[in-house]
């Protein structure tokens, strides 16, 4: 495509010398891999050292990033959120793949189900009965739809996505290979004995438009109410979502983060990677939590937390600083005490002679 | 169901007005969701305001609950062991989905396998030669059982469950959707150039009565012996046993914990989300770890650990309180020293005097 | 097998009274359960106790281990690497079970595909268009090869291991059940409203000759480049391998270890369990860091790094073992303080006459 076709479509403004209006490219590459029928992006200026070096044909950046010193001059496509522009220029030029519409022959839908237009089932997938999907699904091979599943529009499922019973999904909807949705809660109500009775998880999990769950992530349904995933909210792999979360919109769950069950998460808030949080509390709209962190207490709005259990992450940052020199700071306490005790014993012996 | 009748059959004490008999429920629902048809339950005392706001037409409470205050004023089912109670009725009045008995025409079933009476075998199931499986087993859509896996009575195996060959399940056992049984152990010999040898893992996996694992967790088989789950212990999400673990009875691990090879957990040991034990140690009977802990080394009987590495809970609330004021303690520590140094200078410049 | 022909396959030195070379042996079992038909061994001076109380027929010991005290005494095979030589033995005496050749007829293989000589294809696995396995392959049951997979030769995969599009396996790779290679990264463009829009993740991962990974273990495919896992290294269960990460040679990253995106580890490094690495560092060759830790900095080649945020790990030890006296320390600052103020007083009193 000729940058200024690109220009046009994406909405961005073509930086160079007049000839590059014609300069083709067929891709999107990396910096480092690019070649001169490739586009590639800076978004840091920490990356413009490897820009530089690039052989990229052109390179879509922010509106204020400097030009990248090169010679010659790469064509720059100025954005005003080149993240974005960048996500779109790889959609246009470098589609990810997906299987053609159609119903593979072995897959088992039951006939009380509904399968919109445009859906494209692979090998060996099973719908049960009563299911409802909208326009252009995509199953992919060996995903599991349990009976009473819902879905909207544009639901895309990985191979070996499970949806148990009755589960709700939005329009837009990806799961990434292996995610669990509506498994069992950890319901158990404990006996005299010490053994444990279970409590049937008979609740549900809606998952709202846009959101997007990664691989072998789990989302369990409630015990008797509803497990939410808000739209727009995007989960990394192997998380853990347990009965009766709500979970608000734009929202980030980062890979391993663990949530106890009955826990509210608002709205893009953003927990990093291996963050656990317990159950019956609330993290706050756009509170940050970051990596390894915990928390079982509530959490305001906006603020950003860290350590585990976990505070104020500036005040986290010099407890942390001061955490390796314990040690010096033991030391220091007993040479202290020695000496106050060096002062008290000649005090002492200066004010004997006063005393007797 | 009438109260009543509901009372009768599962040994509560009715509380209420004499028209409370006469009462229907239909269905179990959370305080904030139930309607005059459904039964609720308070298991707390910070429940009853909760519970004074709700439509629920009748409550299951403790013996010593006090009524919550809402007029018309409840009708109560008091049992001594609530959380049992309320988990009857909603087996009782809200029984989760289950598949009718049958084989499904694409489930593959070794002809040398021995399937129980009773047995709902879903779309896709696999079993492999020589399996044995008790009565009533529900495998869902896409179960795995490699080959001479047996497992007793009442084996429920949710969708993608897979059990590697020789696994021994007993009667009761539940498997949600992605559960690995027998995985291999991460059992690697190093070679003198830092290069692995893989050591065949050909132990085995063996499940007790009525435990239940829970969605993507993972029960490696151990390397030469046994890799054992006793009865009744329930297991959460993404939960890792290593191989030749032996996790006793009636325990609880939650989600995301990690043991470690050769781990010893005793019966009835809780450890909370995200506890990480090392291997070739104990878990005395009825530990507790606390969520995000971790131990190397052996914990006794009945003692609430926390930390990583982990130290009595008691102490360790005090030492993370602490924590956080760490920067102030090395600011006294600055001043104290400074101060010190000023009484030293002084009494050295009094007593100089008087050596001189 | 006789002991004499053992230690000739596998270059041991047989020592023993003469008779010892026809004892046989048919098995290998651990200290533990081995009966007089098992070979067994001790790798460690500290299972020397057990050894001596074993049945064992005959045990694999290092050049310099002493022989275990037991009338009468074993006949012991010497190597030069026991824990390769017990590897090799199980290998030889107690072969992990392996499905015999052959393509279940319930397999999906599409025509384009091409699988190589000797494969094992078992129920209900699914092969995309114009894959490429080498010589010897077992797909165990519901394996999924999503379209453009190519793997050298002796590619083993367990049931619901799932392989997404353009991912290249090497030879010798092994996956264990509900491994996903190639999900989609993690990588979305925030939006100036808090909301998210997808990068497509349109690159791949490639798995060196020889790797193994283990259970619903996640390995991303990248977002433009490639993933890469090195030849040899090893992956336990329930691991996050993020987009672009380059994982070298014979590294060990235990189970539940989590790579954030562009993470570096370089060869033979070793990351115990549940650690964590944020994204764009790099982990120096031969680097161990020790369970629950982690790193938002690079670490260099051959230390050992523990703790959270992570350090050295003698320091971090001292530090730990003070951690837990903080509240002492706390104390001791108090009292100090209290001690100095009366000194000071004590002094402003003696020091008061002189200057009135």
């Amino acid at each position: 495509m000729r940058l200024d076709d690109l220009a046009r479509r994406l909405n961005l403004t073509l930086e160079g010398p007049p000839a590059a209006v014609a300069i083709e490219v067929t891709s999107v590459a990396s910096l480092a891999s690019a070649t001169a029928s490739d586009l590639a992006f800076v978004l840091e200026p920490r990356h413009l050292a490897a820009a530089a070096r690039s052989n990229a044909g052109a390179l879509i950046v922010g509106q204020k990033m400097p030009a990248p010193a090169r010679t010659p001059a790469f064509p720059l496509l100025r954005a005003d959120e080149p993240a974005l522009a960048a996500a779109q220029a790889i959609a246009l030029l470098r589609p990810a793949w997906r299987p053609a519409p159609g119903i593979h022959p072995t897959a088992s839908i039951h006939p009380s189900a509904v399968v919109g237009p445009g859906a494209s089932i692979g090998a060996f997938v099973a719908i049960g009965e009563h299911c409802r999907l909208g326009r252009d699904a995509v199953l992919h091979p060996h995903v599991v739809l349990y009976p009473h599943v819902t879905a909207g529009d544009g639901f895309l499922a990985h191979a070996h996505a499970v949806v148990r019973e009755g589960t709700v999904i939005g329009d837009g909807v990806t799961l990434q290979p292996g995610v669990v949705l509506g498994g069992d809660g950890f319901g158990f109500a404990r006996r005299g004995d010490g053994s444990h009775a279970k409590i049937p998880q008979v609740g549900t999990v809606a998952i709202g438009d846009g959101a997007e769950i990664q691989a072998n992530s789990c989302i369990d349904r409630a015990s008797l109410d509803v497990t939410r995933i808000g739209p727009g909210t995007i989960i990394d792999n192997l998380v853990q979502v347990a009965h009766n979360c709500e979970v608000g919109a734009d929202v980030i769950l980062c890979s391993q983060v663990g949530l106890a069950g009955h826990t509210v998460i608002e709205d893009q808030a953003i927990l990093a990677g291996q963050v656990g949080v317990a159950g019956h509390c609330t993290v706050g709209r756009g509170a940050v939590i970051t990596a390894q962190s915990g928390t079982h207490g509530d959490i305001p709005p906006g603020v950003m937390i860290s350590g585990s259990p976990g505070f104020g992450h500036a005040e986290w940052l010099r407890a942390t600083s001061a955490f390796s020199r314990l040690p010096d700071m033991q030391r220091e306490l007993r040479r202290l005490r020695a000496e106050i005790e060096q002062i008290s014993a000649r005090l002492s012996s200066q004010s004997a002679p006063d005393q007797s």
